[in-house]
């Protein structure tokens, strides 16, 4: 049961009612492993929706799954130089591997110095060593390839200040790793993949995304060329969604993986790495919820639709049960899932808060009165109290159908809100001042030109906090001049604040 | 594709087949990090399916997944003190949080001194602990109860001796616990997650299994009853296959987890938790397999039907092609997973081979002949080469009937083998000499009279290697007298060597 009372509003402290709202919807909560959080099961079963789903979509394009080792020798991460620079600061590392009993404290444990071992192994921050390193021996020729798998695990990297899945040491997601016999054909998987991860964000998670690439600063490390998609939240802010690299040859020549083409030579391996990982739940929670609680698109809710009943006797309740129970049947043959509230100890107020806090799409309440007529009271989570739709009375005779259709209806009005928010805040500024000014007033996505140079970029994050977000891949080039630098531009990149 | 060369017998070397017939099937192979593995494509796809179902039968009896830190503090492994005695042993020790470039050699990392963590963590070897202390903020009265959560995650326990699937020092796994307001419901949990467990092995793995209880000595460090479900193996040892465990209020204590029960008095909470593992994997591959390679019963095979077309010319192919699609269609519309065997430079010869390796239930062929005659070959894969029946030849006309009924068949068929030949190997001895010369000329289950105390057991153990794998449930009492000792015996227990 869920506590309501004190959801910040949005207007007031963004931050805190992000934090508030993830715990009283019962969604994650801090651990006592510093960093690390429990994913709660209401919370567990929305991120169990979005990994269907894009389990489907990648089995669809080929893929398969595997599993390959949480640990990573120390050596493995030095090999490719970029990559170990890039993680090196914020690895678990294991050192021992077996505690015994402290001689000088009865009951604690120490770690065995006997046991230390003589390679460290790193708690994977991702998988590239490793998996290229096993690579090797799966590839000898061009008909070994292309491998196309996909991971779903558990990294660790070290973070000192820590959110509710946008930032934590742990997190869960999936990497894709793919290799190639050609440079096109990797370059092809990376945006194909990137336009899954889209696909998913706008169609189930209810999120546009800009898609675009990631500058030389900005890029994964150890890879070529990063793609991203990238949404915008409530308050202004832009949260990268996901990413897809071409990682080139890099971790192939790191670890050797060579095959003979057909034209009988030896080659360097082409390859790709992709990923989404749990924070895309805070980008479900913050791009659409409410003071009121969270509000879900109907393709990731884990109960789509709620009916409470309106009784004060038990028989009044039993009066109720049949009708109830004849609707669920109904909306679970269409597929939809439906949960019929009984708590006999809770108000129907109580209740209407509570699925209102834990983002249910759609709300059913029948009361005698209903019953009599035939009729049932509809209210749709997407829109605000009062707001005009927000609350229907409909025939109770068709209803499964009208849900659905609701259902439906309430995906592409939670999609086309954020859209909507999204349009009015992108702004394109021609000048230094401009920028400064409408990311101070205002925040959003901001289009200006720059000078694509890393200095340029540097110097713009140190004194506005704002970073290019991506070289957006779907806009028109415009030619133009930096706004920093008045050096020429050959189209607007996207700068914004990000979590 | 996999190489079939020298897969050695399993009368000559059972051990050496098992580890070829795992490597060569595709199914995992050792990682560069000592006893951890790499799960490949074709292995995971069979612990998917395994995942699914498990995770079905966990919704259906009223569980839900959540997901907990991989790292436990060093200090909440001390809190419950079986449970420290019992993994402290086998524990990955992290110690540091960051690497840093070593200044004694160029290009290569060291744990940086200054990010020594102040506790050590252990990642975790299972999660009671965490778990428990979660729970305290949980639950504070009975409406609280009962908790019924699942997580799917890895663990790690260090083993010196590893074996692919059997014994890995990471693996895969979903553990279960729940928190109960009565030492009675939390048995009945334990029981019937037992339940669950044995009808999944046995439905779904088609492997009987012996359910049974452990005795104090092989009990779950921390518990105060484990339940199990014991299954053999071809070459007559016992394999654990699953373990349900009564916690009784043993975590609720170390972690000060009470709740207000309806008398309105502060109780200890009762807890069970049960997992099973990749180690099914090897049951799996264990209890059906030849000397051609992997059996996989039909429920569990991520392919169920292969078709290779027999062709000399590409024209050949083109005629047979339409038929094998339409076949095809006609089986997926069943839900039946079909792959049709196009690859062109490969024999159909080295094609059989292949997919008998890996264990496909069902093989169509079909060539000129056979699409002139309406006809196509059946192979069913869970009789021997030559068997009555192994191969016959089937009118096209209504296949995917035919095929589908075949598929049930073989399901039920491969199940009655393992069960024939585990009752062959089921022997009841009266005598300690009898005993070991069972178990040296014959091995298996050995059900046997003991007293009852830990003493015998481990003299048994020492002697012979065999343990006591459970405290049958579902057999009938008898008395008698101890093997060893001659002291009075309510029932026999089962003793065998085991992995």
């Amino acid at each position: 049961m869920s506590d309501k009372k004190g959801l910040p509003k949005r207007s007031e402290n963004y931050s805190e009612w992000y934090n508030e709202l993830v715990r009283k919807a019962d969604l994650a909560e801090n651990s006592p492993v510093r960093g690390c959080m429990v994913i709660k099961p209401y919370g567990y079963a929305i991120w169990e929706k979005m990994q269907q789903q894009l389990d489907k979509m990648f089995k669809d394009t080929g893929h398969t799954n595997a599993y390959f080792p949480l640990f990573v020798p120390k050596s493995f991460l030095e090999k490719e130089e970029g990559h170990a620079e890039g993680f090196a600061k914020e690895c678990a590392v294991v050192t021992h591997y077996r505690l015994k009993a402290d001689p000088n404290k009865k009951g604690a444990l120490i770690a065995d110095p006997d046991s230390k071992l003589e390679e460290e192994l790193i708690v994977r921050p991702t998988s590239e060593a490793v998996i290229w390193h096993t690579y090797r021996s799966w590839i000898q020729s061009y008909r070994d390839l292309p491998i196309l798998v996909n991971q779903w695990a558990n990294v660790v990297r070290w973070e000192m200040r820590t959110r509710l899945f946008l930032r934590t040491a742990e997190f869960l997601w999936q990497e894709g790793h793919t290799a190639h016999a050609s440079a096109e054909e990797a370059k092809a998987e990376t945006k194909q993949m990137l336009d899954v991860y889209a696909e998913f964000v706008e169609q189930y998670m209810a999120v546009p995304v800009i898609k675009g690439t990631k500058t030389a600063n900005e890029r994964f490390a150890g890879a070529d060329d990063t793609l991203c998609i990238e949404a915008l939240m409530q308050d202004g802010k832009a949260l990268q969604a996901g990413t897809s690299h071409f990682l080139g040859q890099n971790f192939a020549k790191a670890f050797d993986v060579k095959f003979l083409n057909k034209q009988n030579q030896q080659e360097y391996v082409w390859g790709t790495s992709w990923g989404v990982s749990t924070r895309l739940m805070g980008a479900l929670i913050m791009a659409h919820s409410d003071d009121n609680g969270l509000v879900l698109p109907p393709k990731l809710a884990p109960i789509q639709v709620v009916i409470v009943p309106i009784y004060k006797t038990e028989e009044q309740l039993n009066n109720l049960t049949e009708t109830i129970q004849t609707i669920q049947k109904e909306l679970k043959a269409k597929g939809i899932s439906v949960k019929f509230d009984d708590r006999d100890s809770l108000t129907p107020g109580f209740k209407f808060a509570d699925w209102e806090l834990r983002g249910v799409p759609v709300r059913l309440a029948l009361g005698e009165r209903d019953l009599a007529n035939g009729t049932i009271e509809v209210s749709r989570r997407d829109k605000e109290r009062g707001e005009e739709g927000a609350k229907t009375v409909e025939s109770i005779a068709g209803i499964a159908d009208k849900i659905e259709a609701l259902l439906a209806d309430i995906q592409v009005n939670i999609y086309q809100k954020a859209h909507n928010f999204r349009e009015a805040n992108i702004s394109k500024v021609d000048s230094y001042e401009e920028f400064k000014k409408v990311l101070n007033e205002k925040g959003g996505f901001i289009l200006a030109h720059w000078d694509g140079t890393s200095e340029t970029e540097q110097k713009i994050k140190e004194e506005t906090k704002a970073t290019i977000r991506c070289i957006p891949l779907e806009m028109p080039e415009e030619a133009g001049v930096c706004m920093l630098t008045g050096k020429p531009s050959k189209q607007r990149v996207v700068f914004a604040v990000a979590y």
